[in-house]
């Protein structure tokens, strides 16, 4: 895959906030932008990396060890393997320094040569990093070398096959470093789907979904990863786990939820078998303008409530409403005509504007009988709670456009704005209140910084007994203290969500960013038993340190 | 509760084989039932139990711990606390003799007593084997003691109370030990269900579902019990374990799922919350006969995959279906007249008949418009795939008599009959050959024995990627061998079930009729995880000790 080494995705592919003048204006006053402000970004040729710590006859065994493949130690290959594209991991990747740096990257080209690798770094007291897409935004990639310990980047993109398909059970086995794009497409050939598409989803694999628990913007209907999961291997410092290819089992705890989100600190994934789903033959969107997020959130509460599951229902607040409002006019949403027309009739009847409403994106896909009901209820449901019909084009522009935001956000670094999101749950009771204490904590936070913050946020993953919030901030930079100002409102939105409530990732992971608050998901007890089940699969801890678990003085401090 | 001592239940409630003439005719006939065949059941008066071995002061130390409960050491209530009701456990207890029992029954009333009770047993080293309903066909409750070694049985059944209730959020927090009426009535009150009905329904707690990952017959759409859990407290020897209460996560691998299944190997779950959902408003009922069992499979393959989920969806093979057809005319089903007509009718008709067809039991419930659609659908995938419709009698008849199964095998019993039960699950390809397998197996079995044994089967719990199996079997017994026998078959049904790609077990559990098959699902490796597990929450091995695990001999033999 041809990347973007400083940034997401396609070096070719832009999405410059200049080409959205409404929003970049709208952004500038909310943020209140100094004129001329950027961020800049340093050549290729100036990265700075440490020397690398492994010998050559090291190199050369792992070579060795992994014929089918490759192992480099090519400086900006190095670079991107020892970063995500979290706001930190690009600040740094743009000033070229890291504060450490994966001494190789390995790409194996078969489960042997994973067994193979991992046995050498086990024998040599390597760390190994697994890494798929590199989409992490949590410090997944973080190097936490013991000093003079060697660390691999251990790349499973080479292992990209469908194993097998088993149509009439729809059971599909890939190799673990299939990329979202491929995954699909192979699936689509033969009318099939596994329905998970997260933001990431172009340039994220099937091996790091797992090792994340990750979400698709369908999971309303598909599940998040761990719902799909039927079986999967993991290479382990003591061999490979095999879990049994049954669709549910009571065979004592599932043994697949131990590697489930273990984030490569167990192991690596290897290959699953998925569920996958015939390709649902209609697709239907809608849009809908509350007058308020809480009437939106009763409404859709209600409608997962009563059993009603649209492939996506992502309903946004206030201020990315209004944001949404600004952004997409110059694109399909609604066209500049329209949206005078629209905003008129609707503050002059209705007594409704963009500017407070709340919007809400539905897509219900599957059988057309079953599409038609879904979109009947949701009309019914919406108009019981004053939604406002706004028709399929919000819908159609925001799934045209569902993988562009990590390029726009790019952009906005360019032009000195911090942007990051951040995402947890909650059970329904609780939604309006952790919405409002991580918004205000953020807000309070940088406000006291001296910065204008705009915080957004959207319901998007939803379910029977609560929902996901994800949250979009942005501010003006802090010239020379970006990386402080950054640490200080994530820090914020952390602590706000452990004390109302919320889990602290619904599916991004963990990574390095939120193993001290891990404590507050699992207590102490529970952290030991995790911490035991990884001394007995990587009893030297070569496997991802510094990830996941707190180190040990946080969790007893 | 007041419980039979030496089987099911009720002692006021009876179903005996002979208000089932035909199907009693029918069995002796199948099985070459000698006439007059009997086993025995001992005068509670006469049951054997070894003296206890735990001090009066212990005894004392433990009635001070959970002084808001009890702690008893009558005889009656020892012998049923270290036995479930798995044949093996029927017949030892109708002698009045276990190979050992446990030494007191006791039953704290709060969280707070249990953690007494258990660090009082973590200090003397006295075994702790968690009690809910008792009804374990798995051997749970075996007594495996080390010499000298005091046992208590945890009974956790003071534990009934709903802590509080979330409307709203429809999740409900329960104390463990409520029973199935119990739960379900206090949610009935409030328009609520949690939608989980095992057979074991009337004597079954909410902590037993959970430590044997239980499936009730609703489970297509309220799921299994390990989809219904939010949140989980859980007594270890270590102390409380408690998860988060949210919807989903992405904070590492899944801490309810080290729990789910676990069988009081790790601690006793105190309290959960739980999903629960708005009573449905409509219920159908359809019951469709195939050609047969193979056609049938393909039809509920088919409606699985395109997303239909009746609550029960229940598919019995060629000798279930016959063996319903003479058991159920007497009751609701099919007046003896009308069998004899529509009998009639399909074999000129259609060619088909109940003898070598396969019933389909059908309920759908939910909103009244999903309810039309799913009963057109299948209505419309029964036709299909040659299915006929015989209305929904037979469903309710079903439904109307599904807590009734084990009072008639008490009857069964009674009248020299071996009958048992085991399920697993396999995917959508392997279902046929599972079947035939594991019916092969205990057939060939049984008829090595001198025995012709009946085994029929019924896919039950079924999924987008496979299904349950569960099998029924009977055979004459063994007069004075009749363990012996049962071993066999058992044995067989196992080596059937783990060598043509089965789970052990879907929702029965593995207690320790099933540890030494473990390997089979999880691995060495994976074992050993599991084994690092228990180490950390239990050092000293006192919780339920040789269940789940296989001992260490057979795992590396």
């Amino acid at each position: 895959m041809n990347r973007k080494w400083w940034g997401w995705g396609d070096p070719d592919r832009h999405d410059e906030i200049e080409s959205h003048p409404e929003l970049f204006e709208f952004l500038k006053k909310q943020l209140a932008l100094p004129e001329g402000a950027h961020y800049p970004l340093v050549e290729a040729t100036h990265v700075k990396l440490p020397e690398g710590q492994l010998s050559s006859e090291f190199l050369a065994a792992l070579g060795r060890a992994c014929g089918g493949g490759s192992v480099s130690t090519e400086p900006l290959l190095r670079l991107t393997h020892s970063a995500g594209m979290g706001y930190r991991d690009l600040l740094r990747l743009r000033r070229g320094a890291l504060p450490d740096c994966v001494d190789a990257v390995v790409r194996p080209s078969s489960e042997d040569e994973v067994k193979s690798v991992i046995a050498l770094c086990e024998t040599a007291s390597v760390q190994v990093i697994p890494y798929g897409g590199g989409s992490s935004v949590v410090g997944s990639f973080d190097v936490v070398r013991k000093e003079g310990q060697g660390v691999i980047s251990l790349d499973i993109g080479l292992m990209n096959r469908m194993i097998s398909l088993d149509v009439g059970s729809l059971v599909a086995t890939f190799q673990a470093g299939i990329s979202g794009p491929d995954l699909e497409s192979q699936l689509g050939s033969k009318g099939l789907t596994l329905g998970h598409f997260p933001q990431s989803f172009e340039y994220s694999t099937l091996g790091g979904w797992i090792a994340t628990r990750g979400a698709g913007s369908s999971s309303n209907i598909y599940g998040k990863i761990e719902d799909m999961v039927i079986s999967l291997h993991v290479a382990t410092p003591m061999g490979i786990v095999e879990s049994l290819a049954v669709p549910k089992s009571a065979a004592g705890p599932d043994l697949r939820q131990l590697f489930l989100g273990s984030e490569g600190t167990l192991g690596v994934v290897t290959q699953a078998s998925v569920a996958v789903h015939v390709a649902p033959a209609s697709r239907r969107f809608s849009s809908y303008l509350f007058r308020s997020f809480e009437e939106g959130t009763s409404c859709v509460r209600e409608l997962l409530q009563r059993g009603l599951h649209n492939s996506t229902l992502r309903l946004s607040d206030r201020n990315e409403t209004t944001s949404f409002y600004h952004s997409r006019g110059e694109t399909v949403a609604l066209s500049s005509k329209m949206k005078e027309a629209v905003g008129l009739w609707l503050v002059s009847r209705k007594g409704l504007s963009f500017e407070g409403g709340s919007l809400l994106i539905a897509i219900s896909e599957g059988h057309p009988d079953q599409v038609s009901a879904d979109v009947r209820e949701l009309k019914a449901a919406c108009g019981a709670h004053h939604g406002f019909s706004l028709g399929a084009s919000p819908a159609e522009a925001w799934l045209k456009s569902r993988f562009d935001q990590p390029y726009l956000r790019d952009s906005l670094i360019d032009h000195g704005i911090m942007v990051d999101t951040l995402e947890t749950a909650t059970i329904w009771s609780n939604v309006l209140r952790l919405h409002d204490a991580v918004t205000s904590a953020i807000s309070a936070e940088l406000g006291k910084r001296g910065r204008s913050a705009l915080v957004m946020c959207h319901l998007s993953h939803t379910y029977l007994t609560g929902s996901s919030l994800y949250f979009t901030y942005m501010a003006a930079q802090e010239p020379g203290n970006e990386l402080e100002q950054w640490m200080a409102a994530k820090e914020a939105a952390s602590r706000a969500i452990v004390s109302n409530g919320g889990t602290i990732t619904h599916h991004h992971g963990v990574g390095s960013d939120h193993s001290k608050w891990m404590i507050n998901e699992d207590g102490e007890l529970g952290l030991d038993a995790l911490a035991a089940l990884k001394l007995a699969l990587d009893p030297k801890g070569i496997m991802n340190p510094g990830k996941l678990l707190p180190p040990m003085e946080a969790k007893s401090g």
